[in-house]
């Protein structure tokens, strides 16, 4: 959203790539930061604290940066909780991030906290890096597949188990009432998949010589596709034909809310990245992702020639899992 | 605050700097990097860009570092603006923060903006330099002295201010009652400094060999001074003798509300460098600084043997200026 105000001042930035600043220094080097902030989406004030890191880190991951050197932490505790709920939730909260910041090889060296209404964490991640150790968002070709490391659906997941558990009225508004069961199940798989660093997608980006990529956040999987396509050098366009989902969700989309979830618009926190795979490599690069992490990654679309847009095509198809 | 609530979980940051994160890179040279945000302290959004600017790449200057590589803005716009308001004031406060980036040699490359009851405007600054281009700040050695350049009172005077024309109980209240051209000279003088660079007391520690700095703002001068003796390698304290405060204030602490003034706690925004500089070079450095930046400086105390305290002594003289 910066972006949209960065304009009212005639600034371009971020022009080669979408999710990062990238200036040269003068031994030639990169340094690459970026900083990423929002209002708490899970209940549990440690597992926030991990989805917040990782979704600091997925912007340097999107760039095939494997190392942040170091993490500053953007915090605002709310005014509306007294000690020493304050001192506990914001202590579990840094505890969170701290130990993702850990697992991901790095540590947070500084910050600052402020006392605001609303909750806010976040962070700023920044990365000292030759050429070579980065992959520029920007070669995409036509015919290379695009790859989804983590399904869509994490903000859905999280407003309703708000619902379920605070806002009756929403859920019994609900023509679909998925049990306690369900709800539970989906919002655990969400919360487990926004405190998942995006390291493995970024490693794999090397191996498998990647052309760009871009982490999925709050502009949805077609905005952030958007805007991978709007950087790229040759004419092409990116095509989504598959949606894959968290297992659920899909009979909720347009219901109480319109997540926009089939248009691709629906807002997600620290989500998958969306990356450009060579056709020849990218079946390689899924069997070596389920492999590392564990987790499955899904070919979404493909890049084709065009006008540096991004669609989601008519016969695309929604992916539970 | 963030470091009280980051020794819940066993951290220590900041040792050598209280004011920046300082990580060695595998070339050798350190990345030097810094947060800061707030809420607006003064009515006009371009000149309240300029402040948080200025805020930001002092934690930069307090180390010597005279060239930051680039800024990520760090903004929340406030939901009780409607368009076309918020648009308004936001590019014109983005525009404020721009050009001070601008004339301090470097730009905003990146950032993020969310909504929020409370505006919020700051960022991050970033420089990688070798170890000759930074003065760590735990030099200091009996006998240097302590030089200030900026005067102490910005946050009275943008209370001051909006006491005068928003909230006339609290102006009512006060027993010395200055006048609204009062009002409005110390305000503007306030917000002046306040927009100004402490790039000039950053260059001039070079010049005269300073063993390190702090800049002053929300812990206020001896707040900052004591987080600053706190880091000492040598074992000293730091003694502050005189309070240069802006003209017209000091009859206005402890009225309405406890500034903590005299007591060094008020807390600044934007506020000058407190330099630690080898007695014989302190005179040169003032003159030095009045030349190049027009105003004035002043010798605000002394390093003397001790325990790493910062005090303020019981002779010291509010300087109104």
């Amino acid at each position: 959203m910066l972006q949209q105000y960065l304009s009212h001042i005639g600034r371009d930035i971020g022009l080669d790539s979408p999710d990062c600043s990238i200036k040269t220094l003068s031994s030639g080097h990169l340094l690459v930061s970026t900083t990423d902030f929002f209002y708490p989406i899970v209940p549990d004030p440690y597992q926030q604290g991990a989805v917040a890191c990782c979704n600091v880190l997925s912007d340097l991951y999107a760039l095939g940066i494997t190392h942040c050197e170091t993490i500053l932490m953007v915090l605002a505790v709310s005014n509306q909780l007294q000690e020493p709920e304050r001192g506990i939730v914001t202590s579990e909260m840094m505890k969170g991030f701290a130990d993702i910041a850990k697992q991901a090889g790095t540590d947070v060296s500084g910050g600052q906290s402020i006392i605001n209404p609303w909750p806010i964490i976040g962070g700023v991640g920044m990365s000292v890096v030759s050429e070579s150790e980065l992959i520029r968002s920007n070669s995409g070709a036509p015919g290379d597949k695009l790859i989804l490391t983590k399904p869509i659906g994490t903000q859905i997941a999280a407003n309703l188990y708000e619902w379920f558990y605070h806002k009756p009225e929403k859920y019994q508004a609900l023509k679909t009432k998925p049990t306690e069961e369900e709800v539970n199940t989906v919002f655990e798989k969400a919360a487990a998949y926004m405190a998942t660093l995006n390291l493995t997608g970024a490693k794999l980006m090397h191996k498998h010589k990647a052309k760009g990529a871009t982490d999925i956040t709050g502009f949805g999987l077609l905005g952030h596709t958007m805007n991978l396509a709007s950087v790229q050098k040759e004419e092409v366009d990116l095509v989504i034909d598959t949606l894959p989902v968290l297992k659920g969700l899909a009979a909720l989309d347009k219901q109480v809310r319109d997540f926009k979830l089939k248009e691709g618009f629906s807002a997600e926190t620290s989500g998958g990245l969306l990356i450009m795979v060579p056709r020849e490599s990218s079946q390689e690069f899924l069997e070596d992702f389920r492999k590392e992490s564990g987790n499955e990654a899904w070919i979404v679309g493909e890049v084709v020639k065009g006008g540096r847009k991004a669609v989601i095509s008519e016969e695309a198809k929604l992916l539970e899992v």
